[in-house]
């Protein structure tokens, strides 16, 4: 039923998010902007890209994470790529390991795409350091 | 010394190939191809590319596999990307976690890319399949 | 329910080809082609592509064919772009709304992405022109 | 004669553009910011992208939007497509069919490239609406 | 008069091209499989690419030649690239000149890009050599 | 030894800069921010764009100005080509020369990528012409 494909979506969606930090409202939030213009793309996104292909087999959340974040920097779409590198840290990937993903694509994107991408990186890196300090003072 | 990026990058390239397939030659081939009237970029992909990049600490061969795959889908580069799944099967990914790679990547780049991707990964595997029927001929 | 998503994308899709045609085999050849690989990905493209996307309202089939062709020809996925300039003919776009698509975008992606568009176009025109041919020769 | 195709493509600008909004200045600011480093190349955008191409029959000015922003959407080339849109609904494009072809991109381009194109057109409905806004209130 | 900037454009075509090979045939042989399906781009090509574009002052066509072949090797347009490559070595590159600005892509498109542009590049090499042994013959 | 290759791409860097802008520190300064989160890209960019590449024969610096301008126009990575259309002028290209190799790619990439391009030229000037006044006016 359409029903379970959406809320399939979504929960598979929270395993991409922390109750702590923003990955979620932030996912949450491009569907609100678009609610008025295009409600149905962040459908979409929950039970299509969620719903279906995330829910899928085979390869580990991680992996999904480096395989999403890898075609991202290659095709130098950056607000997407800041939230995927924030999802793929959620899902367990390190920060070196997301470096290192960046750095390996040089052979294959040359340097501008992936110099781009690290300055995306680390600004990921450093508001999930505020977020945890904030948290922590508190 | 320069010598030992060289020998580094030949040994890291033979990690992700296999004595009884024809991954190594393959990539050597590029180089003897290139030799006449570009010999220094074959060089480079030893040194560079496998000799750096590729001698990194922080990623499993694996996973530099799952990564470079994932950018050649992305950018359509055909000739290598049938090179890469052969080496990515070589360096331990196995035939499902390539096609859930390339499948995973529909809502990042779209059905067109993945279908000619596809494509490149069946006639990988049917070609491998070919070369394990003819060495247990033997 | 999901066979209905299936079965709707399925009518849509049969709305862009003809009996008397080989667009259908063609799509469905695709899907045959990966069932062994990827049985779901063909799945995805008549359930989410032609059961989702090509069956929302705002637009006629011919805008939808005009889309996607100019779409294609700016990303160069030339095999993508032989099937849906003839989905497009079928959908009901003239060939001269075809070349104009095309022509119209020089100023867009510049002359190589348009000349090797047009031989594409020019392929298709003359196959279904046999395909008539054949027809009436019965 | 020289004149008579810049007169022309001048001409053909105008049909995309409303003298009650901001349309027509931004196509002319635009060659008024190159006036000084490349004056010609405001020039060819009139003489040959709207004197030659855009003034071919064939296509109705909405289609001729259509496959404009089908094609910068794909590019994601961000400034122009904010242009285009904008031109596209001053040529007669509803919002709907706006949003319409931009989401059936999805299947062609993936979710990033339409994302960024759903924010730019909710953008341009906005100032548009600010601007009948404006005009009313005079 | 806009028979001039045919002419004018046929002129600079020919200063790109040999009388004794097959470039100029080439490029009016792309004209000549269009003229059936669109005449105008070919027109266009001679007019607006050659008839102004190439036809400005500035720039050696020398220096035309290397920037042409830079996008073309970016983009992976490959039979686009072909061409270019025997018209810049027509119009006095050298073959090293070639090489050497496809090997200096490496860090700005990545080694796939470039290794495609390299087999292209030595298979014109060839040709061209071939040519010229076929004119000593006679 | 490893330690000349570097030294060697920083004395190929120092060629492309001057000492009263601020290319070489820009250079420096993209190592720099990236020194904590990824300290061998920077080392690479030394080491193998300029000790290497940029250090081969068979091409001017002038002449690797412009292919390197032509690759970045075409991809529409924007921050680098601000900082190679500053490094090719330091290189010896005019700023006429820049404008023409960038209006020169209209009939390979179209305007979009152009208009965009010249843009960032022109606040490339506008940034030169200002540091020479400063430094005038000392």
């Amino acid at each position: 039923m359409e029903k379970d494909r959406y809320q399939n979506g979504l929960d598979k969606l929270m395993e991409y998010t922390l109750t702590d930090n923003k990955d979620i409202s932030t996912h949450l939030k491009i569907s609100d902007d678009l609610q008025d213009i295009a409600p149905d793309v962040g459908k979409y996104i929950i039970e299509f890209a969620y719903g279906e292909i995330y829910s899928r087999a085979g390869l580990t959340n991680k992996q999904r994470a480096l395989v999403t974040i890898s075609s991202l920097v290659t095709q130098g779409t950056e607000p997407q790529l800041e939230l995927h590198i924030n999802t793929g840290l959620t899902a367990g990937l390190t920060k070196e390991e997301v470096v290192e993903s960046i750095t390996h694509l040089i052979p294959y994107t040359g340097f501008p795409r992936v110099l781009n991408a690290l300055s995306i990186a680390k600004k990921v890196f450093s508001m999930r350091d505020e977020e945890v300090s904030e948290l922590k003072a508190h």
